[in-house]
Parts: C-alpha cells; structure tokens; sequence
C-alpha cells in the first residue's frame, strides 16, 4: 500500500474510493460496481478498481508475463484496453513476485496504469505440470526450476499475489476437468469452499487488491448451487465462474452461465473465467455476465485469423494473397487502416509482425464489442445489437440451437435474424423429401439401364435375324 | 510510373520535381539533391526522392520482406524514419515482384509513404546461398525453391527492381571478400563497370527510380580510382561505396570511404553501404558520406544490446534485473519514457516485445544521430558535435587511432577529447618503465631471498659452532 501511495493521481483516487465507499458501509473498499443500465438479466456498470474506472461486460486481454505479446503499453491505451491479466504461475517464474514487490509490484514494473487481474496459478499447475496432484494442503507439483516437488497452497497463491499487486486477485480453486462427474467433482467444489476461507484469511492486502472467488460444481446445478451459495455467504468483492469452456457441451455451458448469474448477487461483478469467442461473450452477457478473459483473440492471431462481425477470415488463405481490401472494412483500427489483406498474407506465420498486427485487430474488436456491449445495453437498444450480431455473422439465420435457448431465458428476441422454428422444420422435412427422392432415383437408374440395354439388344437381335 | 500517379500528392511532388529540375537542365529527375551546409568534407543536405524529401545524413533500416521487425508504418514516422531499405531478394521469393507489381509496387503493398531502396539481390545470393556463382551473364545460384540452377543477371535484377517500384534501385556488382586481393578483385571491379551499362539500359523507369551505381576495389586505392572514374562518367543520379564493412581493418576502411567521397560528384549522394555503426556513421559523415544501412541496430537488439551515448548496453546482464532507470535516461523515445531496463531484461531473448522494445530504441537513436548530425553541419557546429560524442564514447579519451587519423583528414580538432599523442606516447613510455622495474624487482627478490636464507643459514651455524 506504502509503494502504490508514491503515485500522485493513483493515490487520489485510491482515497476517493475508499472514502466514498466507507460511507456507504459497504465492506469492499477496493472495488465499486454501479449498475447504469439494464436489459433483463444483461447489464452495463461501471466497475472502479484502484488503478481505473471501467465499463462492463469487458474482454480482459491476457499478458501471461507482464506484456500482451506484441502490442505496447500505449497501442494497449490506443485500443481502449481498461484491465489486463497477468498469470501468476507465470510471473512467479520470472521474474518473481519478490522482484516485482521490491520494484513496487507489476503496475510499476510494467509502467500500466489501468487495471489488471492475476490468477491464482493452480489452473497453470495443474494444466501445464507433469505430476500435478491437488490434496486438502494445495497444489503439488514438479518444480519447473530443479524438478523438486512443490506446494502451491492456498495461502502462497495469496501471499504471491498480494506481492504482484493486481486490482484484482483470485482465490485458488480446485480445478477438474469440466465434464468430470461424481465424487471427484464434488470434492473440488467442497474443496474450493474450504480453500476460499484460507485465501480470506491469507489476504493482507484487502484495502487495495479484490480478491475474487470462484463458482465450481462442472455441469451440476446442484453443486453449483451449494458452491454459489457458500461464496455468497462469504461477502467477496465479486465472483467468477470457472471450470467452463473445458470441453462441455454448448447447453451446459451456457445454463451453468445463467445458473450462476441469476444466483450471484446483483450489485457485484461476475466474471466469467477463460470464455471466449465474440458470440459466447454476447451470450454470457445477456445472461447477466460482466466480465471475460481469454487467450483465443492473441492465439488465433498467432495462427493467422482474424476476428471480423462475419465471424473468422483466415489470411493464411491463398485468396488473401491479392486482396487489397483491409480485413474488415468496418473496423476503425490501425491495421484496417493502414494494411492490405494481402500485406498480411505475406506476413502471418513466417514473420512475428503477422501476428503482431492480428493481435492488434483481434483486440481492438474485443475490446469493440465490449462496448458496444456496454453502450447498447446503456442505451436500451440490447436486443437490436445482439440481433444485427447474430445477422452478421449467421446471414442465413442458422443460429446455433443453444443460442436461441440461451436468448430465450435472457429475454432477448433474436426472431428477427433466425428462421423461425416452424421454417427451420419445414427445411429439415423438405431435405428429407429430396433424400428419399434421390435414393428412389437412384434405384430406379440402376433398376432401368440394364432393362433398356437388354430390349435393346433383344430388338436389335430381332431385326438381325429378320 | 501510371500507378503512381494515382495518389495525389505524390503526383504533385514528382509533377514539381520534375518540372524543377528539368529547367536546371539535370539528367536525373527523380532525385534532387542540396547541399544545405558544410563543414570541411561533411554535408548536410536536402534528397529529394518521389516518396519524400529526405535530410542527409541519414540511416535507412533494413526491412527485408517489406517490413522493419516489431514495428509499425506509424511507429516508423513516430521516429523520424525517412527512407527504409528492401531486399530483393527476399521480396522477389515473397511476396514475390509481380505481385507487388500487380498491386501497385511495394509502397503500396505496405503502405509505406516515405522513401524507400532496394538493393539488387546479388549481395544475397552470394553470401546467403550454396553454390552460387559469378559469370559475366550474372549470378547463377540453385533456386531456394525447387534447387534447379538460376541466374540472375543485371537486366533480371533492375527488371525486379523496377516492379518493385522503390525510390532508389541498386545496380546489380560482382561481390567479392573485401580483404581478396590480386586478380580476382581486379575482374569483380571491371566486371560491376560493365554490368552498370547493362544495368543503365535495363532501367525502364528513370523518371520514377534512382538507378545507384556501386564502387568497387577492395581497399586497392588504384582499383577503387579505376572504378569510381568509370562510374562518374555514366552520370548516375547518385552513388554507392560497397564491400566495405565486410572484415578489413577500420584503417583500410576509412581510408577507401575518404578517397571515394573525395573523387565522387559534389552534387550526388554518397552512400556507404553496409555501415554501420554509430562511430562509423559519425566518421564517413565527417569524411563527406551521406546515406548508411546496416541490420546492426535490430539485430544487435535481439540479442539484446541497446544503444546508448556511451557505446551499449547489455540488457540480458544481471545487473539489469533489478534497475528501474530507463535505458537511456537521455533518450526521448518511447521505450525510454515508458519501460524500464529492469522490465526489459526479463523479456529479453524470452519474448519477443523484448527484442520489439529494443529495436524501437536502437532505430530511435540511429535516427537521432542522423539529425543531430545534419543539424550540427547546418548550424556549423558538427566539430563541437563530434567531440561530444567521442567524449561520450570514450570518457578516457582512449579514442582509436583510426579515428583520429580520419578526424584530421577530415579536418575535424578533435583534440580536446583526445589523449593528445604526447601525453599518449608519455603514458605509454610509463608504462613500459613500469614493465621493466617489475621485472628488475622479481629477478632480485628471486636472486636475494635464497642468498638471505643461506646467508641466515650461516649465521645460525657459526652460532651452533659456537
């Protein structure tokens, strides 16, 4: 706290917040979230965290190691970027929270003035470790370093993030894959209860960071609804949903998404872990999610596509070699404006400053689609955003199935740009016909030619012999 | 030249260029070139090219594949880049040249509104290809493609040139080591004599692109005079001294820079190719050169070397790892104002913003070093400038002999930082003096401890006789 003091503007704010809040009693000082618009479930706030005031829903870049690959602290300004995500197991790595305390934490480390977020690293154990084991302690794993083994407890994940800094921090959970079901999957929600308590009690940093717990339970509404309730009870600053976009099944994924939201207080932020694609964030949204991160914006660039309102456009495509038009017309971004199709073409996947400039674009539409997330929702114009949305990028009404159920229970009608359902089985059973049609002909085909070949062969045979 | 003039102020700069100096009565019309101040040998001076209106002297990044690496079109003016530099080469195996041709030629392709050169690829071939191999048709080399034997000769290397559209295009040289002397040498440089003809009629855009001839002739002053008389006479628009930098002693370098400068036009452009540098660029200035390329600046900062006033800096050093100053507390870039050396040393060789951050800085200091040395010849202030930077570099004064030599041809006092050779030979004769007690000193410490020893050993008997 001593070190964020010695910034002027910060500190002001910092006091502003704290004094504001303090009268309203509330116990969170670090963290306001207002509401200043709704739709439904969806809403658009204003989230005020000790480094800057944010609008939500909101895409949080991820910076792995103190840098979003690529893009500098002042294009990351240019394109409207309000919080990133540094991942803790990562930065412990290198180039250690001990440094970066010493050096007055990752803000001033890496000279970003907006927010940021650190994960707790449990997820990076056990996802990217051999000989990763979770027991009531923490998190066993091989040390990258000497290949001892180690402990990430809950306390540790704590104690390193508090010497980070972030804005935001987050409880460690016990991570299990998604589609996990059974005894396994409920002892890591139960666990992660536990562990919150832990992290609470770790946390020496309340009056500057927001720790953040985590929602677990895979696809079970019942153990969603204990771990919901167990976190609430807890008062945190604000929640998230994690151990989606794991593998589960589109349905699942979004009804545990509204699950938790429609249970998850109202006047806190909810944030929803690792999601996604542009159409998951819309969806999530409407659904009464605030916030997102995840790594798919940088590392589709790296592979060469783009994010456009059609969906994808993939510039490794040979078509691209000569199109002079920028990826998306419509965007107002630096590389639309300044570089051809065809100029990235011959740069993604042989030169790093392919996936510079996509990284660039791919942002600047997130952080686009944020807000006009959050201005569309502010100004009452929700569902015609979400349906000029889906027209974009399903011009033949092809909505996915669980969009539409998703958009149902959010109260969004999307009508407009689906085909409506009585159409969509008038197509199916219209396919069928012609199926049926064309096996018949078929038949028929194989059944006629040997026929017509064998009179006339016997004709001409008559005539022969005639 | 049609596509060109399809973007309007540039129509009007060549309308005007051209109009402007055919009433001078000048052969060239795509390049002017005023000198705007002197002193002594140095020149600052005005070229105007097609693309831009360039200050000399002045350093031109190489951006090989129609990109400088890591940074932007608009990062690149942010620094005060004038001209860049293509490889031939390189572009012609991509994006290939009748695909920039196609599209509008390589400023387009890019979108790079300033200046820009191409080499002639035969540099490339030679050193960076297996079995290359120079004939009087050309450079014959396997295809990096299919392997099959290619040869490219001077018409092939102006014909790509061309569709590549640059400001200034390189004639096609026969490259040789610079230290080979002898027969060999003597051949490359009546063979880049006669190939500048062929070059000459090859061009089919003079009123667009600047076809430069290049001296050649080793460090064999007899060669190089042969050479540049050869060239003078073909009235080229401006003038290039290769196979320097390639080995020779920086004795033999500054002496074939000063001689060439001296027997080259007045009134063209001279540059050094190759070179380099910040010492280097500082000196051939003094010596009357004016444009310089060099891959040193970006890939000296991959391996993560800054340059600084004082020479360089070691960002990979440990002692980085906890320093919050900037990289050059003197320096007005980006980089400079917003990350520290502490933040860089744990990006650097591990992420590539590393790398990014370093090359930005690296280029930003190149091109201040070229305005502040046309900026110190146009206000008649260049020796004071020099001395500054020498002082800098050298804050014992230990400048090398090299240097003071090419100052005094130069006509440049450098004197006042500089050990003056007096008080260097007085040093030095120290020195020697110094050696020689030393070794005085061990021979009789050698000699008189075992004579001591026996001595006492003598002493101690009579005692015991006694």
């Amino acid at each position: 706290m001593f070190r964020l003091i010695t910034n002027g503007s910060r500190t002001l704010l910092h006091f502003l917040l704290r004094r504001r809040i303090s009268r309203s009693g509330k116990c969170s000082v670090a963290l306001q979230f207002e509401i200043l618009g709704r739709f439904n479930r969806a809403r658009a706030a204003r989230l005020t965290l000790p480094h800057y005031v944010c609008q939500t829903p909101l895409f949080m870049p991820v910076g792995t190691q103190g840098t979003i690959k690529g893009l500098t602290n002042n294009q990351l300004e240019d394109i409207g970027c309000q919080i990133i995500l540094g991942n803790t197991y990562h930065l412990e790595l290198r180039p250690t929270s001990q440094l970066l305390d010493e050096l007055g934490g990752l803000h001033k480390f890496m000279n970003w003035p907006r927010a940021m977020l650190t994960d707790s690293g449990g997820f990076q154990m056990v996802s990217l470790l051999h000989l990763a084991d979770i027991t009531e302690e923490g998190v066993t794993f091989q040390s990258p370093v000497d290949g001892k083994p180690m402990l990430l407890t809950p306390e540790e994940s704590i104690h390193i993030q508090n010497r980070i800094g972030a804005d935001i921090i987050m409880a460690l959970d016990d991570v299990v894959k998604t589609t996990t079901t059974g005894p396994r999957m409920e002892e890591a929600m139960y666990r992660t209860l536990r562990w919150i308590d832990r992290c609470i009690a770790a946390h020496k940093r309340p009056l500057e960071q927001n720790l953040f717990g985590i929602v677990q339970g895979g696809v079970d509404p019942v153990l969603r609804d204990i771990c919901v309730k167990g976190l609430v009870d807890r008062d945190l600053p604000g929640y998230a949903i994690g151990g989606l976009a794991g593998g589960e099944d589109k349905d699942s994924f979004w009804r545990v998404v509204a699950q938790c939201t429609a249970a998850l207080p109202e006047d806190k932020p909810r944030y929803v872990m690792g999601v996604g694609y542009p159409l998951d964030i819309v969806v999530c949204s409407a659904l009464g999610a605030d916030m997102y991160d995840c790594v798919y914006p940088t590392r589709t660039a790296r592979f060469g596509t783009a994010l456009v309102p059609e969906g994808v456009l993939k510039l490794k495509h040979q078509a691209m070699a000569n199109d002079i038009r920028p990826i998306d017309a419509t965007c107002d971004c630096m590389v639309c404006k300044t570089y051809t199709r065809a100029y990235i073409h011959s740069l993604v996947t042989k030169d790093a400053m392919g996936s510079q400039l996509l990284s660039y674009h791919n942002l600047y539409y997130m952080m686009k689609l944020s807000r006009d997330l959050h201005f569309s929702i502010l100004e009452g114009r929700f569902p015609a955003y979400v349906c000029q949305f889906l027209q974009k990028m399903f011009p033949k009404g092809d909505v996915p199935e669980w969009v539409c159920n998703a958009m149902e229970v959010a109260g969004i009608d999307i009508s407009s740009c689906c085909q409506p359902i009585s159409s969509f089985i008038t197509r199916q059973a219209n396919t069928q016909k012609i199926v049926k049609l064309t096996k018949l002909f078929v038949f028929l085909a194989l059944l006629i030619t040997p026929l017509s070949y064998y009179i006339a062969f016997r004709v001409s045979l008559d005539r022969f012999r005639h």
